[in-house]
């Protein structure tokens, strides 16, 4: 099917996810949104929450999309099952792919989660994991010094891993051996945390598993784009496009040559 | 006169200018809103944090306020101008009263000025100081972890120390005798910022100045509240009402008892 993905984030973050589905789905052609007039998602409400993602797909939809990624970790944990209801294309989120891969990786029956304070309140990662096996210990810890440290670029800096030495230090007494990086921004500190919690836990990047599980859902729906069709990425923004033409340039493997600012709140 | 001073924020730091005024001024009635859904301002372009600055003072006039205060610096040095030719009512802004202490403090003439991102790119504060006095030289620096940091609770802490020593490093080489705290937050990292940059440096606080200037700007314009008419305090913010009062709580000499969620992306 000749229609593009589309994929949203409250800001710069999910284009990593959209990374990945570039790199496995390189036939794909994607819309993305970032909602950077309005960032951080992390710190509010579902209600506002599920009104700016609705927002968001309802533009996104104008686009003809064929189906949704939702790349933000706290628009998945809030909006997940709004949006379903919303549109009749399929929707993936990030935390779905993100906690199968932590249950298929933990031995110990015991699993840690790094998100937003709102990710981490709605026990969302709880929910998936316990539907999985009800044995599993899950221990989460919201981190809301992360995203400003990784957008100041403190991705190696002594306050990093004194910030990353506390938020995992009630996590060390459980013997986790996955480590769940729940928010768009924390596998870019994926250095400072391995070595905080040791090679014997796997990190594991919901982006990388998003993808995976976007490229399964396309299939089994035969909505793949069919071979040699042209190949389109477009990209819109809330606010600031420059800046997201900085920090995308920097993020993706090809550049980004127009971003068009949306009036978001009309949508 | 009997109506309400309309005050507003990104979020909850404009309480601190809130609550100067009520102890400057605590005759007059209030009417506080909080962009508590949109927060933060400080990396928001010009046309964003105009556009929201417009639809909250379209909000404050539909309660017949008297006077608007901006007590967020951002929107202070992006939107001032906007607000003060679409409302008839005198518009007060933090800035303006914040560079004129500094400029009165000041007797190397070398002034230091910490803010967010957008405050600092706009350039308000070096053109208010040199209008005031063209000799002044104007260090200034954008701290944006200084706002997480406060949120985080981290007001004294090894990392707040670290993260401060940083940020004013360079400001050292200059011989300031004034630093502004040009972000609502600010104030609440001054006792690691003094020891900082030591007892010699003066260090304002534009909420204290704001006050003292809407005091005579009531008292000139003849609009004060008569003696002894009822004072009442409204609170009004665009997301998580339990999040605002417990701060409100933390920072204002009386209980919030009530504070309404408005829908601002309809004003």
């Amino acid at each position: 099917m000749n229609a593009p993905i589309g994929i949203f984030d409250s800001g710069v973050g999910g284009l990593t996810v959209a990374r990945e589905i570039m790199r496995q789905l390189p036939g794909e052609s994607l819309v993305y949104f970032g909602d950077t007039a309005r960032v951080p998602y992390g710190s509010k409400s579902k209600n506002t929450v599920c009104k700016y993602s609705r927002q968001i797909v309802n533009f996104l939809m104008t686009k003809q999309v064929k189906a949704i990624v939702i790349a933000c970790n706290t628009a998945s944990a809030l909006a997940v099952g709004e949006i379903r209801e919303a549109v009749e294309v399929p929707v993936i989120d990030v935390v779905e792919p993100g906690a199968h891969m932590a249950a298929a990786s933990t031995k110990n029956k015991s699993i840690g989660i790094l998100g937003t304070e709102s990710t981490i309140k709605s026990g969302i990662y709880e929910k998936y994991l316990h539907q999985l096996d009800s044995e599993i210990t899950v221990v989460s810890k919201a981190c809301p010094l992360f995203v400003p440290l990784v957008e100041e670029g403190l991705l190696e800096d002594r306050v990093t891993e004194d910030i990353v030495g506390r938020y995992l230090h009630e996590m060390k007494e459980y013997e986790i051996d996955a480590l769940v990086l729940g928010c768009t921004h924390y596998p870019l500190l994926r250095g400072v945390i391995g070595r905080e919690v040791g090679e014997k836990v796997k990190l594991v990047n919901p982006a990388y598993e998003t993808a995976k599980s976007l490229k399964e859902l396309l299939r089994e729906q035969e909505i793949l784009a069919p071979p040699e069709s042209p190949v389109q990425y477009e990209y819109y923004v809330s606010d600031g496009v420059e800046k997201f033409i900085s920090f995308a340039d920097s993020v993706l493997p090809c550049h980004v040559e127009k971003t068009t600012v949306v009036d978001i709140e009309s949508y």
